[in-house]
């Protein structure tokens, strides 16, 4: 079963990385953006056949390993 | 308007990142893990009010700096 995670940056951290990519899309003539914000997109195949222990066991990745919890969230999407 | 991009490597393009991923959590004892794909995960905040237009952009700024469309796919969701 397939897992779709999304890791993003909270509201309030700094995104340098975003910065850095709205200032490039400046630079190469684009105007008119008010935020760039950089995350990761992950996917998952795991050898299970169930969707909630599939979601369970993917968020528990996330909290282990993935995402740091202190300044990122995370969602998953199952199927 | 705010527009979403998923930015993932073509199907046959090794990843690494990836790889890397699946062994770490392999060696945190989950088991089952077939496989991992990490890709990038863009938001994008224009000022336009059109959906049309603000799709185009993106794509545009994709093809331009965003993605190396050799080797990754791109897709935009724009709302």
């Amino acid at each position: 079963m397939k897992a779709r995670i999304h890791i993003t940056l909270k509201n309030g951290v700094l995104d340098p990385q975003g910065k850095a990519v709205a200032h490039a899309l400046e630079s190469l003539g684009y105007a008119g953006i008010n935020d760039v914000r950089q995350g990761k997109y992950i996917e998952i195949d795991l050898a299970k056949n169930d969707a909630d222990t599939t979601r369970e066991t993917v968020e528990r990745m996330c909290r282990d390993l993935l995402a740091n919890t202190v300044i990122e969230n995370f969602t998953v999407e199952v199927g």
